[in-house]
C-alpha cells in the first residue's frame, strides 16, 4: 500500500521533498529519481532516499512510480508536468507550473482532457497554519473583505535578482494566496515604485508597491521589499466590513535583554513557511493514494501566471492600471 | 506676567480649551470670551473661566487680550486670524485654517507682511507622544524613509459627513502630520475605491484610500476607514531602507477574559490624542508670552489645504494620479 | 523495515496515537491493539488502525511487537511496562509512569537491570517548539538562571478533581519540564493556597502557588489555577543574569473587532501541545527502530513522582517548605 | 487666588517640583525654598523659580507659604511635616514620610489632632496612567482579586545599596499601590533569596522574593531585582476570578529592525512614572488650595512604613512567614 514516489529533480528543494516522504510523511516512499546532474542524484539517494534507483529520464521516473515530484529548473517543468499528465500520474510541480503562462494553459488543457484533476502546484502557503487560520477568521467574523495590505520583504537578494522577479519569484505567493484567501480573482493591477533603497543593485528598483483590484472590489496594496535589510516577513492585514485580522507573526521567544523588549525575526526565507511543506506534500500523498490530486490546481498556476504577467507589464508603465483577463474556469476546476 | 488670552468661540473645543488653560496648564488665563451664541459664551464663563468678561464681536475679543484662540466654526475662522495679526497678537487658529486654500494664502501674506509669525494651526498630532517618538526613531534608526502605510478609521459617522469630508476633516490630519513626520512635501495624489462597506450613506463612499508621493520619493498610502465599526484606531508605518517603525497603540490594559487575551481600543475620537492637546496649548502659550507663534504655521494650513484640494479632486476621478503644486515657501516658513 | 507497534490501553488517546503512527509519521504501523474494554478495541482498529489485530492482553501485544504504546489507565501502566521492559521491548508510557514513586522506582531498577534504555514517558512538553526555543534561549542569551515565573490555568475541571490532583495530574507536567529547561534538580518545595475562587467545588482549594527551589538556587512559582474560566493557559518566564525570556503565546490570528484588539486563547488543553505529541512520538519510534528509547526517562518519571509526593504533602501543611530528596542518578540516566 | 508654594529642601526632585509648578501645573508658584546647602537653592531659584525667596529654615519656608514640599533629605522629614502641620499648612512629603514607623506615627498622631489631612506622600504611582487603568479594570471586570505576580526590576544600583534598601527604598512602591489597587491590608510577609546574580556587590543579595499575603486572602509574589541589566521594568500582573489584568508597558515605537521585532525598555526609573508626578502635584495643590490634602496620606505612609519593617525582617530570616500587624484605622483615614 506504500505509494511510491519518483522525484524529478534532486536539487536542495527535492533532496529536502525526498527526506520528507521517507522520514517525517507517513503511506509513501521514494522509490525513483533522476537529475540532470548525476551527482545530485546519487547524493539524494544517498542522504535520504536509500531504496530509491536513479534513472535516466523524467520519463522513467514517471513511469516507474505512483506519483511524482517534478523540481527541477523552471524551464523544464512544463513538459514534465504534461508527461505525467499522459501518464495519468498523480504530479506535484514546485512552481512556477510553466514560464509562460500559455505553456501553464496547455497543462490545464491536458488536465481537461484527461478529465480528472492529476497536478498540485507547490503554493505552500495555502497549508500554512497562519493563513489557513486567518481564512476562517475572515470568512467567519469579519464581515465582507473590503482591503487588503499586504507585506513582502527579503533581507536581501543576488546580483542577478532582476525587477521583474519580484514579480514572477516573489509576489507570485501573494497572487496565489490572496484570491485563494479572499475566494475572489484579480481583475486590475498597478505597480508604483517609491523612492529606491540605497541596498538594491543596478536592474533591481527595490521596493514596489503592487496594487490589485478583485471581481468583488477588495482593493489591495502589496509592498514588495526585497533587500529590506532586517529580515524575511510576511506581512497580511485584512480588512472587512465589521472589523480587521492579521496574519500572525511567526513563533518566538520574546525576550528583555539590553534595554530592548523584543523577539527574532527570520532571516531565511526557508524556514517562514517550512511547517506548510509538510502539510502539502502530505496533502498530495492522501489524493495520489487516490489517482487524484488536490489543493492549489494547474488552473491556480495558471491563473498566477496570466496575472503575474499583467503586473510584470505594469512594472513597465509605472502608475497605469492594467486589466487582468481570466479566461472562463474550467468545469474541472468549478 | 499672567497672559491674558482671548476665546473666539466657545463652543465643545473652546470651552475645553477655557478649562485646559485655566485649570491645566500654567502661564495664563482667559479673560474675554464671546460666541455667536451669547449662552455659551455664560456656560463658559459659568463653568470654567470665571473671570472672563463677555464680549459682542471678535475683535473686541482680540483688543482686550494678549493672545486669542480662535475656535469658532471654519467658515469665521480667515477674518478672525486675520484681524488678529493685523493687531499683532498671538492667534491659535483650530483647524481649518481656512474654508479654501487662498483665504489661508491670504492670511500667509498677512503675516508674511507682519514679519513675524504669529498664528499656530491646531495640527495637535504634531504634539502627540507617539508621533513625536516615531519621528525620532524615523530620523535616528531607520535610514531614509521609503514608504508609509497609514490608516484612520473610525468606528461610524453622521449622514451628513460625505465623501469629500473624508479629505477635509479625516485625512487633514495625515496630510499634515505625514509631511511634518517625514520632512518632505507631496507632489502628487490618487484616490482609490474598494468595495463600499454596508455601514456607509448614501453620499459617502468609505472606505477610501488616499496614495501621496513625496518629492523625495517616498510613497505613501493611508486608508480612510470611517465606518470601520470597531474603533476610532489611527495606524501608522513608516518603512526605511534599514527597517520599519510604528506608531504606539494607545496604552492600554491588556486582559486574559473570555477566551481572549485582548486590549480595549478607543471608541472616541476625542480620548485619542487628548493629552497633546495640553501640549499644544502650552507650545502656544510659551511663544505667545515671547509675542509670537510656534509649532505648526499658516503655511503649514496653507499647504494642507493646497494637498487636500487635490486629493478631493482625485476623488472626482478615481485612479487618477493628480500633481501637488505649491507654491516657493516664504523665508519666514523657511 | 517497517516497525510493528503495539497499542495497549485503545481509549482517547491510545487511539489517537495510532492514528498518528498510520497516517502521520514515518516508519511504523500499529500491529496489535488491546483494551479491557473490547468495544474500545474495535473502534480503533475500525477507525484508525484496519492493520491491526486484537489481542488479549499486554502480553500477548508486546510479545506480537516491535516496541509498544501504554496507554492504560493509570494503575496498570507499572505492570505493563515491566513487562515491557522484560521483553526487551521499547515502550512509549503516557504519564503516570507509575502511580507511587517506588513504582516508578521498580522500572527503573528494571531498566538498568537489562542495561539500556526501553522506556519513553509522555512527558510531551519536552517536544513543544516554544520550550524548546525557549531553553535554548535560556542556554544561550539569559545568563545562568536566577528564577522561573510559571502559571498553569484551565478553565474548569469536573467535580472528581480533587487538591492533590493540581500536583499529579497538573503541576507534574511543569515539574518535569522545568527541571529539563534548567538541567537542574529540586530541593525543596512549598505550597501556598490564595483566597479560593467562588468557581471552584467542595474538595479542590483552588488556585495553589507551589513554590519551588533547584539545586542551583533557581526559584520557581508556578500559579495553578484549574477554574480560570478564561482559558487554558500555559506561561512561563525564565529571569537570568542578563534578561528574561518567556515562552510563546500558541500562534493565533489577531483581530480588531468590538472595541477590541485581542486574540483568542485556547479552551481545550488538548489543543495546546498538539504538535508535540507528533514529534515526541517521532522521536519514540526513531529510537525503538534501534532497539532503544530517547526522551523522557524512567528516570525522569521518577523524579517527577518523588517531587509531586512532597508538593503533595506540602498541600497538608501549607507555607511550610519541605526538602525533596532524590536518590543518586543511575549510571544508566548520566 | 494664587497659592504661594514653600520648598523644603532644592536637590534634584526638589528643583524638579519647582520647575513643575512654575512652568507646568495651574494654580501656583513657589515663593519660598530653603536647603541645607544654600547654593542649591540659589541654583534653583535662579534655574526654575525666579519669584522666590531663600529663606534659612524650614519653618521660616512654611510661614511664608500657603503650603510647603518637603524634599529634603529623609531624616529630616518627620520633623519638618510635623512642623507643617503645627502650622495648618498642607504639606507634600516625598517618601519617607518618616525612617522609622514610630516616626510616622507621630505624623497620624499629629494631623489625628489637628482634625483634618494635611499631608499627602509621594506615592505617585496611584496617580500612574496605567495603575489607575489596571484598577478600574481589576474594580469592574476581573471578579474578585486572587493573586498578584509583579516584579520591580532595575538595570543597576550603587554599591552603598544594601539588601534592606531592597524593602525600604524599592518595594516600598509595590507596598503601597498593590494595597491601594486591592483596597485591602497585609497580613504576612516572607522573603525568598534566589540564586543571586553576579552582577551583585558584597552587602546585597539580589535578587529577591517577597511573598505578601492580604486580610482578604490574596497572593502576591513580587521579584525584586536591582541588577537586571536589561532595563528599569515594572510588570504587575492581577488575577481575579475571571481572568487577569496586567500593567500596560510604557509607550515606546515597535521596530523591526536587524532581524529583531522590538521596543525599547526605559533604563532610567525617573523616567518610568514621569507622567505621574505631574498629576499628583496637581492633586496637591487642588487639595491645598481648599486647606487640606487628598491622595496617598500620612496614614498610608505609616501602614507603608510598618509593612516594610516586617519585609526588612523577613529578609532576616528567609522562608519565615512574619504576621504584619497594623493598628485600628483612625476615622480621620476612612
Amino acid at each position: 500500500m506504500t505509494l511510491r514516489i519518483g522525484i524529478i529533480g534532486t536539487g536542495a528543494i527535492g533532496t529536502d521533498h525526498a527526506r520528507r516522504i521517507n522520514r517525517v510523511l507517513s503511506g509513501a516512499e521514494v522509490t525513483a529519481v533522476t537529475d540532470v546532474n548525476r551527482d545530485n542524484a546519487e547524493a539524494c539517494v544517498a542522504g535520504v532516499a536509500p531504496g530509491a534507483q536513479i534513472l535516466g529520464s523524467a520519463e522513467e521516473v514517471i513511469a516507474a512510480s505512483d506519483a511524482v515530484l517534478v523540481c527541477s529548473w523552471g524551464a523544464a517543468h512544463e513538459a514534465q508536468v504534461l508527461a505525467a499528465i499522459a501518464a495519468g500520474k498523480p504530479c506535484f510541480c514546485e512552481k512556477p507550473l510553466a514560464t509562460e503562462a500559455y505553456g501553464a494553459r496547455r497543462i490545464v488543457e491536458a488536465e481537461e482532457a484527461m478529465g480528472r484533476r492529476l497536478v498540485q502546484v507547490g503554493f505552500m502557503r495555502r497549508y500554512d497554519r497562519g493563513y489557513v487560520a486567518l481564512k476562517e477568521t475572515v470568512r467567519t467574523r469579519l464581515g465582507p473583505p473590503l482591503m487588503i495590505h499586504a507585506a513582502h520583504r527579503n533581507p536581501t537578494v543576488p546580483g542577478r535578482y532582476r525587477t521583474p522577479m519580484a514579480i514572477h519569484d516573489t509576489l507570485i505567493h501573494e497572487i496565489d494566496v490572496l484570491r485563494w484567501l479572499l475566494d475572489d480573482e484579480y481583475v486590475s493591477a498597478q505597480v508604483i515604485f517609491p523612492r529606491a533603497t540605497r541596498h538594491t543593485h543596478a536592474g533591481l528598483r527595490d521596493p514596489q508597491i503592487v496594487l490589485l483590484e478583485t471581481a468583488k472590489g477588495v482593493r489591495i496594496d502589496v509592498e514588495i521589499f526585497v533587500n529590506c535589510r532586517y529580515g524575511y516577513d510576511i506581512q497580511c492585514e485584512v480588512v472587512g466590513e465589521e472589523g480587521t485580522a492579521r496574519l500572525p507573526e511567526p513563533t518566538a521567544i520574546p525576550t528583555r535583554l539590553g534595554a530592548v523588549f523584543g523577539q527574532p525575526i527570520l532571516m531565511d526565507w526557508k524556514d517562514r513557511f517550512i511547517d506548510s511543506y509538510d502539510v502539502e506534500l502530505q496533502d498530495f500523498l492522501k489524493a495520489a493514494a487516490q489517482g487524484t490530486a488536490a489543493g492549489p490546481s494547474a488552473w491556480d498556476g495558471y491563473v498566477a501566471a496570466i496575472t503575474a504577467d499583467v503586473c510584470a507589464q505594469a512594472q513597465e508603465r509605472p502608475g497605469a492600471i492594467l486589466p487582468v483577463t481570466l479566461p472562463a474556469r474550467p468545469a474541472l476546476y468549478a
